[in-house]
């Protein structure tokens, strides 16, 4: 226990106290990286999907390439700005899930909710996968182990995350920077290159011909639409993580929601960027990828090509041809920017199980237990979530990503839905004009965002439907028949127990004490003893007489050491020891309602688990039976041996960091005992 | 649950009251069946191991099968007239676990427990296994699948031995008798053929000529020895059962041991007449057995023989040559008797294991539960380990002799050398000289038992040690071992617990009563209101502020219902509950050791298991942690949810026959509360 302990500290790091909440608190130039790496990174991603896609059509359809990148831009531009909305609007950091509970109410929330989790876990599996994708042109080594390497990564960063958020914060900054300056940087580049030298620059690709799938070769209009809404769908993979920041507007310095509003639009506007550089280089260079699933293929006379690098990884090696140092550099921060983004998940996901935990729809004792601020029991679900898509996918970025994005416009749709009743609402009340006229603009602006996000939608889940979004719903169906399930429990259980104020002083009329006995030994003289303290109206020891001759000797002793207490023995014709008790616990109860039986149970506390199948067996069945009899409590008297020094030290040592004197954080309230 | 208990009625059968062993007695008639098959039943396969064996030196080593049955019937005798005295001497069933635990001390007493339990293990299995090769000359497709339908059998005895020891008696005493008939019957009708008539009897292998081991071709002095010792240890086998009759003398009818003493002889009797009249037809009708995996075959002319019939089944078939009945007979018989005989020790094995649970060398709770006076638990276990033994040895007789007869041998020299020792103390101090005179013959009797049944544990360890009789002792010392430190634990706790006169009315001088609250509800209330009658020295409610704003809440509401007592709000920085908790507690505690603090936990009690994981998770961490707090008691105030009545009918339904109102039973000892 001690290694594991001083390993858990060592991975974990010292515990945070609530009031060093602030030291967490993140300024805008690192709650970019932190919140925006997911926006980001889908530009390492969104391309080659776009291309992949088109490339069913052949060399045809990389036509389509800029109009669908322009698509998804104007689609990224208006929800940027309708989020803007959101983080003025609700500050508190629920997100979407706050929004659609307050504006829609607790069902559409909750679908919100589900959504999210959903596509968090995604986002995981998503990221990572394509990481590794993009390292195998530096590794080829592993190529045929994707699935294991993503999964090692995930288990990787969640205990990075177990760590909490700032430490995470200020190490994921540099290299989030890093990506932004190769991307740009390569952008730039390319076009000194081409436009200012008018140098011609050829991908490795370039020379190919691709030999399209003969279905998609006609291009009929219905078949075009499909590939193009499919195409697009894919490319909206860009547009996770945008919410990720309206729903961490608490982790912000202050003033927050303007440093998230902030932070948001400079998201928007290097994403975009990022994008449009890329498709643009992309298309100039002749860059060409396939999917080896597909069927699709390179040619070039006789030879035929199944496999291609990542865009990424083509670009770089065209722009930085013969400048090894600059491929590298493109590389490994496409790389790192993708384990990163997995990075936004782990610090979203826990925060909404734990607001979805103080709400009821999941066990509550999720919310408060973890010893950490970035709640640990939400980090594990997550990495063993993600971790068992990218086995069961092998990290596939191309099969991830047909599950991706529903939950995310799920959970826009709703969201601007709600803003849209949030500003009606407070249209109603509101009478400066000045403010009505900026509630008319953000309503005009979530309008938009509503009829877009919306669209987007429907264009998705028709679009990746069989290929792998019905999972998806599935998923989110189940999650949410779950949540509301435990949530119904938590309201039944309210109900049930809500106290009635008539009944608050009925004490018990009467407290009759029993005390099982087996031996008259020290545990049962302490039982005996503590029971007395308590003064019950009446009290008895009892003992079932299973053995008779060690009741014979019970007897003996009990008349020679005289405990000052009656010994009833309990006759047992079928030599058991626990129903006969129960009957006569439960024949003591019968009389009158009011009455109160206090049951003492000697205890043995050992130290070992083997020790605990050689005591107490017949105390935990009697325990356990008890429950159930109303009017009767239980009282363990724990009698600690010698043995259980050792679990106790063992005890000590884990808890040792946890514990601190309350002193003066106790504060009392209320009437003292009136009686 | 319900159709489980049904299926366990219907299956065990009604309870039985201690007051009704009084009907599960045995007269001579059904004892001799139930205690004395596993010794009548080995002549099914003693004759064919010691054939078997002696077949490796070829045809001529079947020229000692007749001094080596000579040998096994005077250590018969020898035994059997020993036991006599035991059981004389024993009359309470604990048998040789008695003898040498009184006579030679607890070590030498719990050797003899491990060997016994080793050996009844293997009777279940050696027996059974045998029956199903017997079954095979009726049921050739049997063969390849004998563990299967071995470990099938022994499961169908486990069921039938946990409806009880009379049950069983009845059941098994008329196959046992059809068993004697058959094989003295069978030897008699080939006597008057053969004698009588003057017929000569072939049996089917009578014209083949063993092809034995060429290493025991030449019969050197050496090997020869070895041989004939290991054909001797095999025949030994028939000796195993006789101290089931030791075991067994409580379930006799009165006069107990004259009866045993009298069943015992009669076995005797029985059984070597069984065993000479067996190896006397084998020899007359030249039959023939070899065991497949010794490389022994029979040959005739170009013919290659590589598995024969059992003795049994050649000499019925040989016998009643044209009467199928009559083969039939025999043969079904002998099938039966084997399982039956393996019922022998389902009866010992539990009775032996409640006994030493009761001398705590096993987990106490084994010797009063369980709902049958058979020892359910014994039962269990015993067909557990035969099953495993079956499946691992796929029921081969040859194999699983190897392991045999160790233990008995070892409980026999213990058991005559702790008579002997009896013998010698009682002279000491006996004066009539008729008792006297009895005693000398007694102890004399037992003397030439000690010499020989130890002579024949040399041979049999010798001879089979590395054939599998390691394993055996093995076995024997892992179970001693144990045993030996269960028994240590219980040792160590008593003296640990045990009462010092002194302390016996040391009171408590304060008792601090401490109620845990999170909301303020019924649960919460009916803890206060139990806490406030038990009528502590002080007393206060306690919430941990893990969730600030609950904590407000329940502050107010607490101001506005004022339940009649403090409520104490610890602070918790880190956010957890269990920890600031139990500080909270310690520091009520450190002042004065004479202080006890009761805490009392308000308890969901619900009905489902999943409806557990959303509650009381806190608390039972919190009642895991105060086990260790001296002083410290835990009192559960349960309240039952509507939910829990499922939970209730069910254990009701499963109780409803265990339950009986006490009633009169209840006897009051002592002197009444006397302040």
């Amino acid at each position: 226990m001690n290694v594991a302990e001083s390993l858990k500290r060592l991975l974990v790091g010292r515990k945070l106290a609530s009031t060093q909440l602030g030291e967490t608190l993140l300024p805008k130039r690192i709650a970019l990286p932190v919140f925006a790496s997911d926006a980001l990174s889908s530009v390492a991603y969104a391309p080659d999907e776009i291309f992949l896609t088109l490339s069913l059509a052949g060399i045809a359809g990389y036509a389509f390439s800029w109009p669908i990148a322009v698509a998804v831009a104007v689609v990224m531009l208006v929800v940027v700005l309708s989020y803007r909305q959101t983080v003025h609007a609700y500050p508190s950091g629920g997100g979407d899930y706050e929004v659609a509970t307050v504006n829609l109410g607790r069902r559409p929330g909750l679908v919100v909710a589900s959504a999210l989790l959903v596509d968090y876990i995604l986002t995981v599996a998503v990221s990572v996968s394509s990481g590794v994708q993009n390292a195998k042109a530096i590794f080829p080594q592993l190529v045929g182990h994707e699935g294991i390497w993503a999964a090692a990564l995930i288990l990787l960063l969640m205990t990075l995350n177990l760590r909490g958020v700032r430490e995470s914060g200020t190490f994921f900054a540099i290299p989030t920077y890093g990506f932004m300056v190769a991307v740009i940087g390569m952008t730039l580049f390319g076009a000194f290159r081409i436009l200012g030298l008018g140098e011609e620059l050829h991908a490795p690709t370039a020379d190919y011909t691709i030999v399209g799938d003969p279905f998609y070769g006609s291009l009929t209009s219905i078949a075009v639409v499909v590939l193009l809404a499919r195409a697009f769908s894919s490319g909206c993979a860009a547009l996770t993580g945008v919410e990720a920041i309206s729903n961490g507007v608490p982790a912000f310095k202050e003033p927050k929601s303007r440093n998230a509003a902030t932070t948001l639009g400079l998201l928007g506007a290097v994403a975009i960027s990022m994008l449009g550089g890329i498709i643009w280089l992309a298309n100039v260079t002749g860059t060409k990828v396939i999917d080896e699933s597909s069927g699709v293929v390179l040619t070039r006379g006789e030879e035929v090509v199944r496999h291609t690098d990542t865009i990424m990884g083509q670009l770089a090696a065209t722009v930085f041809d013969g400048f090894y140092p600059g491929f590298l550099f493109v590389v490994a921060t496409t790389m790192i920017i993708l384990f990163l983004a997995a990075n936004t998940a782990f610090n979203g996901f826990p925060v909404l199980g734990s607001i979805l935990a103080r709400d009821g729809y999941l066990p509550k004792s999720l919310h408060t237990r973890g010893d950490r601020l970035a709640y640990s029991n939400g980090i594990i679900l997550l990495a063993v979530a993600a971790s068992t898509l990218v086995l069961v996918f092998n990290a596939s970025v191309t099969a991830l990503i047909q599950l991706y994005v529903v939950g995310v416009f799920v959970s826009f749709t709703l969201s601007q839905l709600g803003m849209l009743r949030h500003w009606t609402r407070h249209l109603r009340t509101e009478v400066d004009p000045a403010a009505r006229a900026h509630m008319v603009r953000s309503r005009a602006i979530n309008a938009v965002g509503l009829t877009c996000t919306g669209t987007v939608l429907v264009i998705v889940l028709a679009a990746k439907f069989i290929y792998g979004a019905y999972l998806t719903v599935v998923a989110m169906a189940l999650l949410f028949a779950l949540m509301w399930a435990i949530q119904r429990h938590y309201a039944k259980v309210a109900r049930e127990t809500a106290l009635d104020p008539s009944e608050t002083r009925t004490l018990p009329s009467r407290v009759r004490a029993v005390i099982l006995v087996n031996e008259l030994n020290k545990p049962a003289m302490r039982a005996i003893n503590f029971a007395r303290a308590s003064r019950a109206n009446t009290m008895e020891a009892v003992v079932v007489a299973a053995d008779p001759d060690a009741v014979e000797q019970l007897r003996d002793e009990w008349d020679e050491l005289n405990p000052g207490i009656t010994l009833t023995v309990i006759a047992s014709p079928y030599r058991q020891v626990v129903a006969p008790f129960l009957a006569y616990v439960k024949g003591l109860r019968s009389g009158n309602p009011r009455d109160v039986v206090m049951v003492y149970l000697p205890e043995l506390v050992v130290g070992h688990w083997w020790e605990r199948l050689l005591h107490n067996q017949t105390g935990l069945l009697i325990k356990a039976r008890l429950e159930f009899f109303p009017g009767v409590m239980v009282t363990a008297v724990p009698y600690q041996l010698a043995s259980s020094q050792v679990a106790l030290e063992r005890a000590v040592r884990s808890d040792a960091a946890a514990w601190r004197r309350p002193g003066s954080g106790a504060v009392h309230v209320g009437a003292h005992l009136d009686d």
